[in-house]
């Protein structure tokens, strides 16, 4: 028997274009800049414990990673890094900001076939004004009925979006990258999930594989998706 | 006759806490700091330049700022400013991040009498976690209906904003600090407007004073709030 569904949302940052992969460019040029100081392999560790460290006052997003990542330089340069190095790495922050938007294989043409059937939502976590100008260089805006830009996607931000458009639980699909994000909290409301994973995942984002394996879908690509609601969804208002 | 009325709306830096002179605070210290590499009075020409330079690229808010702070440093100390310094200033961007909510006077007050008698929204620009996170702390949340939090004030926002709310223009009222934001947008599509001056603006919200004076009301404290509405409009659904 299929399943009733009235809204299919989507999340952005490496379900529908390319992002993490421009964190980790970043990154690797970060240590490029480094090795002046510091006999290390790898800065990752050391940057996410600065991340994680700001998380509480910096939220999600490029501005604040570029902030992390100075403090990260000076941190492991023993304070020694150059007013023109930093320069640099405020530079690479601001190539994270402004990278041109990659959507990924067969995004558009799925997510246009999908608006057709159905109301889509894009719901992404990050920095406001980073996400709106993303969304507007995509080209995808106009295929989706409602945006949401959210500081965190845990069971109540979720909860509430789908409380003020008046959906009920039980027939909204969430389409992600994350398990963190995307699908766990997303099954833990009632609704429903397909999880698309990308190869490149940030740290924070990673989870246990739940025990709850067989409540959500798991395609290896979207162009998989049409069919999979075609043929375990209804599509109803 | 009074007008028709169905929805408030406040600004909330600097109409309902305090938040400019955080940022001139800051300025402040970064031109102590500066001291030991130029000879200049003030650095706010130059800080508001680069910060003008990176507006299409940060949007507004503390982050934005913080980076725009370090820019200046490196730039007006000839790349001279040091790694300690730069941490520094990370603090001092930090502390406008962190600084507690202090609200205007009369302003819990007016908000809760407000409430009891017509439904209130907060539209506020800037970062989307910072405002969260400012809106949580200012122990007003409860009383606002609606929060909107956009990346920028513009007539086509606020039109926006309306729409999803299915709030009709004429019975709309923005009260806020800034007339280029929450006042001449407002009056341009047809909505009613209050201004509340403050003693600190940042540049970038100074405009000349309209023409279009008489149509929108200027009250020197929020304390006469109550008395306008209940003068000049009548609540209504």
């Amino acid at each position: 028997m299929r399943q009733p569904l009235s809204v299919i949302a989507f999340d952005a940052d490496d379900t529908l274009w390319v992002n993490e992969p421009n964190y980790r460019n970043a990154e690797k040029e970060l240590e490029r800049i480094l090795q002046n100081y510091v006999d290390i392999q790898s800065i990752t560790e050391n940057l996410y414990k600065v991340e994680m460290k700001n998380l509480s006052l910096f939220g999600y997003g490029a501005k604040g990673f570029t902030i992390s990542m100075i403090e990260t330089a000076i941190e492991l340069s023993g304070k020694r890094i150059t007013a023109r190095e930093i320069e640099q790495i405020i530079s690479i922050g601001k190539s994270v900001m402004n990278n041109p938007i990659e959507l990924l294989p067969n995004v558009r043409k799925v997510v246009i076939h999908l608006s057709q059937i159905c109301k889509l939502m894009l719901i992404t976590k990050g920095d406001l004004f980073d996400q709106e100008s993303k969304i507007a260089r995509s080209g995808l805006s106009e295929f989706f009925k409602y945006v949401e830009i959210v500081s965190e996607k845990d069971e109540a931000t979720y909860f509430k979006i789908l409380k003020k458009h008046r959906i009920e639980c039980h027939k909204f699909l969430m389409v992600g990258n994350s398990l963190k994000s995307d699908i766990l909290p997303i099954l833990n409301i009632g609704s429903k999930a397909v999880h698309i994973p990308y190869h490149t995942t940030w740290i924070h984002e990673n989870v246990e594989q739940p025990d709850n394996r067989k409540k959500y879908y798991e395609l290896p690509d979207i162009i998989e998706l049409p069919d999979l609601i075609k043929n375990s969804f209804e599509i109803i208002e």
